[in-house]
């Protein structure tokens, strides 16, 4: 289901009719929680889950690279220096976080580039997958697929050394501005086009689906996936922050 | 000459040709002088040459847009995780100095977007002429058009107001690193296929003569170009800048 591109999908946008009914007053922007505080339910879930130090930072480490390089693209497609601007912005912290894991495998000893090699191919494939077909697609790839990879990352570092796990907590926390600045670009432009939010809440409801794949294959641990029932619980909140994250932007998830 | 593509310019690669034969031992990587002292005479002559700031900082902000875009390009193409994170962090501090240059903009009660508005479609321009068909002119043009733009700035922030000039000016010296990187792959890449050099010194050429044109033209105040005189010598040490970075690279300028 979370894959549906039926077509009658884009005819449930409650919110969106709401906002677009008796325009003035305009609702006020729903604020988003920042991401520690809103993934604290799955933190405790996915702690146990967590995978030695090297291989969540090589992942965390390429996930951000294919999270900068999504918003480079997004850089590169905005229409406005205002947009190209903000996320500028955006991509810069997502840089820095880049920078501060690659700091974090130095400082464990490991080689920085032979720690995130065995996730190469498979994140390639999918930011791929996940490329967005234009600007807004771009943007919402961006805004959902980080939401979303940074939420779980948070969670497993609950299951790290607590050193280390409170240095990493504090590089993800440090990405919320960018996050911001994604929804006030989406909101500004589903306002100003109403109907780009059907084809947009598709899109979103495809990327999940990938997305949540791309979280559960990185929780096998020698070939083995825990069970269904320490995995499920875990999903059901990330899901639950991802509806938020469309809420957000008045899409029905 | 600067802009010269005649066939036979590839031949005149003295020095690479020196560093390719008798490979060991390898002789030292140059060492890049960091901007600051490296454009003191330029700074000189340029300071009285220095536009409005909310002009010079409209400029530069647009300015290191486009140079945050083209690293962005770099990191798209990159064929390695060590390239796409080491460009990574080059592009992160490119847009931590745009980011400066637009808290710059509102210290002094400018609109951003506006300020940088009238300097957009002379630099898409610009952008789209010096793009580069492949990954290694990408990384050329990121090499030199940052270098010799952020030269120029430099220099240029010699006439601003002291404290405004002198925060301008570290803002600019903190992207040093990030030129270090580009010398760093690229002399990895031509040394590892010294046919690139020619093709490279080529391109190299083609792209300071476009980038030279950029920067006398924003030297235009009011319809006005200062006399032949005092612009020549500003040129003439950023184009000695030019062959020192190029010198790096082996590759003639």
């Amino acid at each position: 289901m979370l894959q549906s591109t039926e077509p009658g999908a884009g005819a449930r946008l409650g919110p969106v009719v709401r906002w677009f009914r008796g325009r003035s007053p305009r609702p006020p922007a729903p604020t988003i929680t920042p991401r520690s505080e809103s993934v604290a339910v799955a933190r405790v879930e996915l702690a146990d889950l967590a995978p030695e130090p090297a291989v969540y930072l090589g992942r965390l480490g390429y996930v951000t690279l294919v999270l900068f390089e999504n918003l480079g693209r997004a850089v590169m497609a905005a229409p406005t220096p205002e947009a190209k601007s903000g996320l500028t912005r955006a991509a810069g912290g997502i840089g820095d976080a880049h920078e501060a894991v690659v700091a974090e495998l130095r400082r464990l000893g490991h080689d920085p580039m032979a720690a995130m090699e065995p996730y190469r191919s498979e994140l390639d494939d999918f930011q791929r997958r996940t490329q967005g077909a234009d600007w807004h697609e771009i943007l919402v790839t961006c805004y959902l697929t980080t939401g979303f990879l940074l939420d779980f990352s948070l969670g497993l570092a609950g299951g790290l050394r607590a050193d280390l796990g409170d240095r990493v907590s504090r590089i993800i926390a440090e990405t919320d501005a960018g996050e911001q600045i994604l929804v006030e670009l989406l909101r500004a432009a589903v306002d100003a086009n109403p109907r780009l939010a059907s084809r947009l809440a598709m899109w979103g409801r495809r990327l999940v689906g990938d997305t949540m794949l791309v979280a559960r294959e990185s929780l096998e641990i020698d070939g083995v996936m825990p069970g269904e029932d320490r995995i499920e619980p875990v999903f059901t909140e990330l899901v639950a922050e991802h509806t938020r994250r469309m809420d957000a932007l008045g899409l029905t998830a």
